[in-house]
């Protein structure tokens, strides 16, 4: 089942993708289940929300595929490697990604987000199915030379507007052979596949959940394939994960409009 | 005024500190103001909780006092360097510090907390005053190791339990020049004064506004002066700031209870 958020007036609401409509529900699904409104809206009516806003947090997790890991010149951790986006960063389908006057390159990171369903707090990998709602698609930005200035990645990749998300979440597809790619005005740029992942999707739900109690709504971002890409002002990206279509964003430079 | 978030029957609270009685206020003041509710509670039959969770982030500023770069070995850099704690992490007075098992030390960082009183974005230094509810006391607590094991900061300084917050809000004191004090089973391990920070109260407001929307409740730990100290399973870590009391927790050992 697909999940949107989107819409028609201002006032966010949910509903179930079915062909080129959406089914109205009365409440958000993650906490009041799938009774529907009786309306039916056609999608191309429905602005498309980023499907949900984290309560708590975004985790990303870093060097999670072993090409982008060789790429980034890491050896180590044998760990899981995690690190923090506020959920201030998060953004929908369409909307701009604006980049900060700061040096240096901005890149895009096109990756699996998981969808946290419940309250998660020191899950066994085999439960992972518990805890997650469903899967969608991240785009990680992050400002490469911010984080090597820093050191510290929270501020490079961190920004408003930074973690775009999108478009719906599927609540059924099974998310450990997904190929994903990422555009830039059309151009393929990255290209991977979740079986690749070197810590896998339960792994990383018991290392995590281990650390930080998880909120519904929580994000795992689960990492990126390589081949590391820039974008700028006036540039589309387009991350697409096989069985969750598209998440397309426009990049813009901040004007002062932005606040 | 110094604002307390308590409870007496499990529901959270909030009062106005008046020598050792709360007066009751109908709700949250960040967000509803002033009326009481005409109640007073004893201090002494009231539970201390955290006195604001997060909505959205605990920022930390590091390497904020001269003596600690040095400390730490640190050079630059000439801009704040910013890190992220999930709002998970928060712990009010009394609370236990829940030690994970992970290698090595574990450290305290009194700090200076402010907490945001509004949505923040792109604020002039000047203007600081203008989204800060008040000030409280924190503790960022850190595993020291895993800091270095990892690289990045956010696990290990993360963990539930990792920010101690409390006891009060004040919003009326002037932050500027406060000693703070961190000792351990009443030993003094760290010791410094506010107006010692690199980055001033109002330069931080104006940096990390900038690249982060603050939303009310936010917090910024503005940084742990020199003396770094370890703690373990059975000490009590109190951390007194000029004019805003004490806070102290205890630290455990994490057990199967600690779900």
């Amino acid at each position: 089942m697909k999940i949107a958020r989107f819409s028609t007036d201002g006032s966010p609401r949910y509903g179930i993708v079915d062909d080129d409509e959406l089914v109205v529900l009365t409440g958000d699904p993650m906490y009041h289940g799938y009774d529907t409104s009786g309306e039916r809206v056609p999608l191309s009516d429905a602005r498309i929300l980023a499907p949900v806003i984290p309560r708590s947090k975004v985790v990303c997790v870093g060097m999670n595929y072993a090409a982008h890991r060789r790429e980034m010149g890491h050896e180590g951790p044998e760990t899981p490697l995690i690190f923090l986006k506020p959920n201030t960063a998060v953004v929908g389908p369409g909307d701009p990604i604006v980049i900060p006057p700061v040096e240096g390159r901005i890149v895009h990171e096109g990756e699996l987000a998981l969808v946290i369903g419940s309250v998660a707090k020191r899950v066994k990998a085999e439960n992972w199915r518990d805890v997650v709602f469903g899967v969608t698609i991240a785009n990680d930005v992050s400002a490469r030379d911010v984080m090597f200035a820093d050191g510290q990645w929270a501020r490079a990749k961190g920004y408003d507007t930074f973690c775009p998300l999108g478009p719906f979440i599927d609540t059924e597809l099974d998310p450990t052979n997904l190929e994903i790619e990422t555009f830039v005005d059309g151009e393929l740029r990255r290209k991977g596949n979740t079986g690749d992942l070197l810590h896998t999707i339960p792994q990383l739900i018991e290392f995590i959940s281990d650390v930080w109690t998880l909120l519904p709504g929580d994000l795992i971002l689960t990492g990126t394939p390589d081949g590391l890409g820039g974008f700028v002002d006036g540039q589309t990206i387009d991350i697409t994960i096989e069985g969750l279509g598209t998440l397309s964003n426009p990049a813009k430079n901040r004007d002062d409009r932005d606040y």
